[in-house]
């Protein structure tokens, strides 16, 4: 198994925590995204997206997007199990990540930040933007789990939804979004960290690390 | 079974899909996004995300994001089946569909216009970035079933792939992308729009359509 990435990807990230909560190994690539590398001809044949991740089985076969490589993971790996069983249970799980995943990591990735300074020509511009759209999406993502019992974001071990919720939270932060009222997210993101699947996934702790 | 959503919104247009290809009949409740309807405090209630589609359960539990609440169904409800079997398959038709939702869909969400028009202060500014995320989306989209049999996205039946290509088809031609080159994508479309199930879930046969 190989996984294409980018330290610094939120949606590398994941597949990296998914991947080690599994207690699975997989060879690493690196694309550096300022760089453009994602763009090289090589990598598009890849990915026509363009985008990191990418993960090619044992027999060579492409997968992308960072949660259907994970939901792949689960199903050929099933223990431990990143999903819960009851089917309402597991829509509520991946409706956080998706929220994550959908709602606010696509509107802060470099490709929108390029755009917004594009057309602002304002790096402050770019970085309100950032911040705006990262404590919004939190601050919903918090309502969504209010209500359920930690540590985790749903329970006692970590799901989909942590794995979406740790790396979202570092962009967070780097973009100085204030997250100190978001109680839930923090014991849940507390509690991940205490793993060393997650916290061997960070971005600081990559071999393409800058 | 509830359905909250909007004639127009391509997330809610996913889910009747998904229903009636199933055979399902839910209930539904409109909520106007260019009024604002879904930022009403009772809907927050339902949705602190304030987005549409959510969808309520025979015992009124909420679900939230349109693919979380598609798998919700495949799982309760799984013939017709809208993945396949095989875990390498599955996660291709679920690359597809994130492809759409997590990068295409966003970026040219009514919010997103919304900050661009602001930034610009240019309907032009704004209908261009609509019309380019779409077009360069929906071309890596292309080359992700390049190579797949017809005539749905991933051969003769259709998938949670299909499901989100033809709502966002009907976006990229509101916008004016030139979706005239993407060949598969194209066939894959029209094999849906021949189908009941797509057809009655299009947003001018909705009761809120205007």
């Amino acid at each position: 198994m190989k996984l294409h990435g980018f330290f610094r990807s939120g949606a590398s990230y994941r597949v990296r925590i998914g991947l080690a909560l599994k207690g699975l190994k997989a060879e690493q690539a690196f694309h550096h995204l300022r760089k453009g590398e994602q763009r090289a001809p090589a990598y598009l044949a890849l990915n026509p997206q363009g985008l990191v991740p990418s993960f090619e089985t044992d027999d060579g076969t492409v997968l992308t997007q960072s949660l259907a490589i994970l939901e792949y993971l689960e199903e050929t790996h099933p223990n431990p199990p990143l999903l819960p069983k009851d089917p309402v249970a597991r829509a509520k799980v991946r409706g956080f990540a998706l929220a994550i995943a959908c709602d606010v990591h696509p509107v802060q990735n470099l490709k929108v930040l390029n755009a917004v300074k594009a057309v602002t020509g304002s790096d402050e511009a770019m970085n309100d933007w950032a911040r705006r759209t990262n404590l919004e999406g939190l601050e919903a993502c918090e309502a969504l789990i209010a209500h359920e019992k930690g540590p985790f974001c749903f329970g006692a071990t970590p799901t989909l939804a942590d794995v979406c919720l740790v790396p979202q939270m570092v962009n967070a932060r780097r973009f100085g979004a204030d997250v100190s009222k978001l109680s839930r997210i923090l014991e849940a993101e507390a509690a991940c960290l205490k793993l060393p699947a997650f916290a061997e996934a960070a971005p600081e702790r990559q071999p393409d690390a800058e």
